[in-house]
């Protein structure tokens, strides 16, 4: 296996985000699909969100947030700011749906996305084009995609985390070794 | 969707629980499989784990841990302390190996564990007895089982973690949005 000498970094290169974007389909139906409902509907309590919600926001970033903003920066710079991304328009639109449904929808539109990706032919210079983030200010492409990737990641963590900890109780003593449950990271 | 009152928290059920333990490899697969090598090799600094390292570990639990302990608990009871799980084994084990022969084994040793599992057709009374974990005194079966489920979730969001934060810097200004790399939950 290669090894880079720095293994905590790596600087963004477009077939290797690519490579994490295409999986997250994949990853979320093989730990969800047909899992028993109330693993489904779990959360962390108050407002936290369900693996059923975090599917349905996935798909309403496939939607409104990556590609579109991606194709403001190529048509407009940061002459034109994005869109605000409504990080709760799943509630509505997820409504009466099933899991496999939303499932099914992520892995389509994700899939579309990519291929619409590919087609643009980004060059290194693209992605240093400028856009301007409504609360962030200036980002560029480049940023937005990382951003696409490691947002996949955080959600894939979250759940993990909403999964495991159903069971905080359930692990007794062994809660003191388990890091999912007890909070700290490392 | 059939949704509990309290969706915070489940009882543990051994059906629940296997129907997380038999995705976990596919969960696996589907996201490290043919990654590009510096994703698989990527830690975060120091002695922390790649997921290349990950996967080792889950698959000396396999060999070594939860099913060997539950049969400790079911021959001895708390009259036999369980060996201790060296937290470290993979490190000589995996050496020389390819990622994708490593998700192969998980997948065959969790695929038996899981056989040997069903055929000991658990009751709610085998769930309750108690063994003896070297550091955490008395256990029981089924905190042992729930503890299995918890800690593959774990491995999965370790991963998760990792892989994100290789992107810490390229998110540029999002990184206040990412919790996976700002390290806070919630």
């Amino acid at each position: 296996m290669t090894v880079e000498t720095d293994r905590t970094r790596r600087s963004f290169v477009l077939e290797d985000a690519v490579a994490i974007l295409s999986r997250t389909p994949a990853t979320l139906d093989a730990l969800l699909r047909g899992l028993p409902d109330g693993w489904v509907a779990a959360h962390e309590g108050g407002d936290t969100w369900s693996p059923f919600d975090v599917v349905g926001h996935l798909i309403h970033g496939e939607r409104t947030d990556w590609m579109p903003r991606a194709r403001i920066i190529l048509a407009h710079g940061d002459a034109k700011v994005f869109d605000t991304f409504d990080r709760l328009a799943q509630f509505a639109a997820s409504k009466g749906r099933t899991l496999a449904d939303l499932l099914d929808e992520f892995a389509t539109l994700r899939r579309e996305n990519l291929r619409e990706l590919a087609a643009l032919r980004l060059t290194a210079a693209d992605l240093e084009r400028r856009g301007r983030h409504p609360a962030l200010g200036t980002v560029t492409l480049r940023q937005l995609l990382a951003t696409w990737v490691a947002h996949d990641l955080d959600h894939v963590m979250q759940i993990s985390r909403v999964l495991a900890r159903q069971y905080s109780d359930e692990v007794g003593p062994w809660r003191a070794y388990l890091r999912i449950i007890s909070g700290t990271q490392g």
